[in-house]
């Protein structure tokens, strides 16, 4: 069988081309796709900003935020059948390595594939992609395929927030600093655990958009009364929950000096291979509990649980602000690299 | 009742006076002093390097390391009496602020008192000291005074491993960084606790110790080939568990680069006031879990637990290099202060 | 001062009497009382039924859910002021025995006293009330006296559910087990915290009211499909939070047999003296976490701020089916004990 | 290849057979068996009082608790090799499944297998075995293959008090209840963590035993002084830490009663399909957290870090008290069943 598949052959060199479809293997399915999401980091290896993305092995097919329906399965997979919506992990633990029998996280895994950034395992920007059973999940049947296409996103600030023995509820105060896709899903994510919620982000219209995605306030950090509004927004005590979701300098660097006492500190937006100066010595007197996340740890059907829960609240479809068809990718491409300002987020869509 | 007291009036400037000993509030208890450490933070602030003691204020009695007797107790306290040895807090949180019946750690608390850092909480540079039931320890009585002074700075670097939710095991490498009285004491914790343990510290006489305290290796951060002993150490893998005892900013900023995946860090070292350059980033990737700790709470009883379990495998008494009697206070803080070298804990005597 | 104040001598001996007010202690208050609900355990020991109130000592002033305003204070009183509106803890720890310094839990205290249950801690059943600084806590000025009575209540349902290292989120389905007072606090705590809650009760009534206070389903235990039912609405996994409230030998023999893998059991219903027979085995193959919670710690303010946060959601004031003035207090505890199916809360009210 | 394997047909009839060794699956290793020991359970399907053992599908090769020499991998294995010595899992989980993919216990997995004790996943009862990489995990080249055979059987006792957020220190007074291979398992891992431990058993030579292997007190349960005893070692406050490893219901329903204030209780031996009658209130008063362990998660590595840390301190090898080559197998199995009072552990060798 031949499909429509792209493939990232260097910066700004991102080809849709037709290409025979490899027999499964005994534990893999044959995913039609239904929606793809283009992430941040995908311009940004689109841009060659990134060494994520790994082209410089070979050309790869990007894409790690999808859905779609199941086609065909292996002989092996009985938990899922033809028919089946689904959507995948991005980072692909092997499972067998010392790091996966310690339990780690994904990714710390010895031989970690990474969907959507690498030759070895593809994304989601193709009419079909090939994946094992085990990183693979059910969404419900009611969901569009843009829905399940915001999973692995959300997952992001979901576990920002409650992985690895986090937690919020509604006597906390949390602040949410970013509101791109990440920073609203941890906003929704606060929200509904009941916390008063305060997203930060420079930008106004990302700032509007929060007010619909949970936030109770939101607060320019670039204003010369943006410490003095926070203090106000929590009763003079700061924030008891951070969610840094931007990866910022500024931004991570002002954490340590905006965090109440005993605040449980979430880094999440990337600043790997950059020092920044930091107060570390406030995480002594604040008390503070700093944690990061690189990915998340049987996370998914949870996530899929708790967007079930919410989705009549969010306007999740609001979120996409462009429908784009595969075989646009490029235009798709540049809508996410060049006009962020109207771009909050760039689904492509697939034919029946 | 007369009695000689020590007071900071400014740096250097510490003077034992006789003064008249107030009568007793009922929730109070007069302690005869039985020994008394001269802690790093106190030659700090006789040298007036150090805004934590408040000699601005008034002069103040330093000793946040001491034990004692009680002598005579306030007429509401009913669970000590009279002879009973004891020791002391030194972060003294007042109960009833909005922190304190929160839960916060005491140093959080609006009121705080500091004792041995401030005229309204005196600390054990005297024949006698007054201080409330609610801040005091028993010891057992076998114990001798100056294992009793050693509470609080062994409880530091028991709460920096074990408070917060931390924990170790044997199935842990731990890497203590600085090896001082509270970086000792944080090594016969983890030792006791079974994990394989490694010191770093730049002095040889105090990785000398280190090995006589717990320490199954110890590493000269300054050599070159450091990093790679430590992974060498570590089984390729970086330690499970760090505390940062030195509050040096290399030592500091080293953290992010060489802590294992998973690894649990504690800050214990102060370094407040300074930014350090760190890779925050690392907090991701590695999946770091951070805390610090301004003092300890509720573990003083604990602690004395703990301590009662080792006392007969580590030799504490051989931790104070001098004894010296109060009377020779002047003489005492100079060794502390400029013969580092040899002096590791200088112990303030108490005659019968 | 004179005031009235009621003391319970002996089962069905409540008697309101004109008492001389004593001076204020250094570290008390002086509260006049703005409302006070009547509690199951009240009734229990006005009917004789239970040996928690000790008036087997001396007659006591029952009443351990109120809210008053100060209208004076002890001269070492500073945290607090006249005119403030306040309720207090219902168990009280003198914050200096070994346990109390060892940070155990308020009911583990060594001199625990228990507002409106014993002579030496009177309750808020009376014009004023005596209590010390530290067991009290502010509420808004916003908030009427009866919200302000239901702050201790809605502590032991919070404090069940996020107490002691509880958790509870939008992907869990939490099963509360009883639906009155406690079991209704429970609901809306994990309604407010985005779980789908399943209330049960034999009950119809209370099943009804259970519905407008977060329930999602209610189910009867007692009807002969309840398990069948109970396993539709958890997705045949059963719940994954259990609140065991009613303190019933059933329920409670039934939580080891409906809990679903790896939930979160806790036992908040009381049954004390009583040996019920229950597959403890269960909690090895189902991997059940399990924790009681004998009162709260350092909840009161925590517990406030959750209740600011729905009280415009929850119509809190409807819960009181019964406003009595305190004059008529025998009329009230008579509703309260016969009456139950109209006396879900009955509320004490004094005049200005 | 031929080679000899058992197979229980039914209860009492343990069948040495020639069977033909097949092919590996590409994800599967051959193991040539170096040690078997024979647990309890082993004996309890051997004698047809466990539902565990599934010969009513088919004959199957009985042993959990076994490690070799990987003799020949499948074609997709490359984290072990040939002449790798190795251990495996007990219950084996598939990974794909709803319950795996949500992070479960393995004994959760809804298609789990149980190696030694079902047709489908043969154990350490033979010359060689079939296993997955995924479930097997080496141990150091130095270790005997009879000390591999004891990582499972550690595991359970670790995973008791260190599983699922499980913790204990030198400020810990531990009570293990049963002096069996689990049971002594705990007390080397109570007692390597610093706590004082007690050990109590009926038999006086298990108590002996316990001695040997990290008990400071051993108690008899069946003394009439038995709780006065334990309270006066544990200073009048009951144990801070129990694991109940005996199963048996007196001991079980005992722990209620026994437990200290905050108490953490661990229920490791096996009491299913039994309702024992337990003051399940206790839970509250006592604040007791209570967990039950089916099997362990992640942690066979771990125990094994742990058992290397500790072998030169315990006799590992004194604890096999019968050396039983494997064609013996019927006199083992004899052995282990009839003559407990000398069969402590009898273990299956293997020949060159």
């Amino acid at each position: 069988m031949k499909a429509k598949i792209a493939f990232l052959y260097k910066p700004f060199d991102l080809r849709i081309e037709e290409v025979e479809i490899p027999e499964l293997e005994d534990n893999q399915v044959l995913v039609k796709l239904g929606a793809c999401g283009i992430c941040g980091s995908d311009v940004e290896c689109f841009e060659g900003h990134s060494k994520e993305g790994r082209y410089d092995i070979a050309p790869y097919t990007p894409g790690h935020e999808w859905s779609g329906s199941i086609v065909k399965v292996g002989k092996n997979v009985h938990t899922l059948t033809t028919t089946n919506k689904v959507t995948g992990d991005c980072v692909l633990a092997c499972g067998v390595c010392a790091n996966c029998k310690e339990g780690l996280m994904p990714s710390a895994c010895l031989n970690m594939r990474e969907a959507g950034f690498r030759p070895d395992s593809p994304g989601g920007m193709g009419e079909y992609l090939i994946i094992e059973e085990q990183y693979i999940h059910r969404i419900p049947d009611d969901w569009s395929y843009e829905m399940g296409a915001w999973v692995e996103t959300f997952s992001i600030g979901y576990f920002g927030i409650w992985g690895n023995g986090g937690y919020i509820d509604a006597s906390d105060t949390a602040l949410i600093m970013g509101g791109g896709p990440v920073g609203l899903s941890a906003t929704m994510v606060a929200k509904t655990s009941g916390a008063k919620t305060i997203v930060v982000d420079p930008n106004p219209k990302r700032r509007e958009w929060a007010m619909k995605y949970g936030a109770d306030i939101t607060l320019d950090p670039t204003a010369s009364d943006y410490k003095r509004k926070l203090l106000e927004a929590t009763n003079g005590k700061g924030p008891s929950v951070i969610a840094e979701a931007s990866g910022n300098d500024a931004s991570i660097a002002s954490v340590f000096d905006i965090a109440g006492h005993s605040c449980r500190v979430n880094f999440i937006g990337h600043s790997v291979g950059r020092k920044i100066p930091v107060e570390i010595g406030r995480t002594i007197w604040s008390t503070l509990k700093i944690k990061g996340s690189g990915g998340t740890k049987d996370f998914a059907q949870r996530t899929i649980r708790f967007m079930s829960a919410i989705k009549d609240k969010y306007d999740f479809d609001a979120l996409n602000t462009q429908h784009i068809p595969f075989e646009n990718l490029n235009e798709a491409m540049d809508l996410a690299a060049n006009h962020k300002d109207i771009a909050f987020k760039v689904m492509l869509t697939f034919g029946e």
